[in-house]
């Protein structure tokens, strides 16, 4: 799911921008790629600072998409790879996964964690 | 409205995502910051070679959101600037903005041209 390409744009730094959408519509939020920790092969850890209203609509039920990309790294037509992903995401304000992110980030009021279900490289 | 810190982080090269929204839900897409070209104080020209479903989502009246960040601007908390765009977009397939952007990428089919009524900077 999150193949290699995917890991070699998360290595370039960058914004790794995220829309949800609830009652007022879409919501955008970004964060940094060199931000971002692969918790499995289908699951991305998100420190968030602010993230509120990305959590409210997390938890009224919206899905979460994201695009990653990065000019330095080939993608379908040369330079520059891109990939839409999308799936759903959780809020975790102790635990393995907060506890990571907040030594890392004294600012991290809790952990998104991100799961992948759909990858798809961008033309 | 594009204040100099936007032009500023539109010369650094990186994603700038965009989100519609349609009767399939939220709709992802990105271009590239050097791609982009300001047209006046409140509006971006963006070649569009697919974005199709951005131009349905917009013909049936979604707003769109874009992020524009680079890690190398200085932002509110150090290093780190984004701003979060808002307004509406329409698409061009003649004109002097098409011609323009023809004229740069061959392989544009239409000129997105993206008004924007707001933004915001990101902490």
């Amino acid at each position: 799911m999150l193949n290699e390409k995917i890991l070699n744009i998360l290595k370039h730094e960058g914004p790794a921008t995220f829309a949800t959408y609830g009652t007022d519509g879409i919501h955008m939020a970004a964060t940094w790629n060199s931000y971002i920790e692969v918790l499995y092969n289908d699951a991305l850890l998100i420190p968030a600072g602010h993230l509120n209203k990305t959590q409210r609509n997390v938890e009224a039920g919206s899905e979460v998409q994201m695009i990653l990309a990065s000019k330095d790294v080939m993608g379908l037509q040369g330079k520059g790879a891109g990939f839409l992903l999308k799936g759903h995401a959780k809020f975790e304000e102790s635990g393995v996964n907060f506890d990571k992110l907040k030594s890392r980030f004294s600012w991290a009021r809790s952990a998104m964690v991100f799961k992948v279900k759909e990858a798809t490289e961008l033309v």
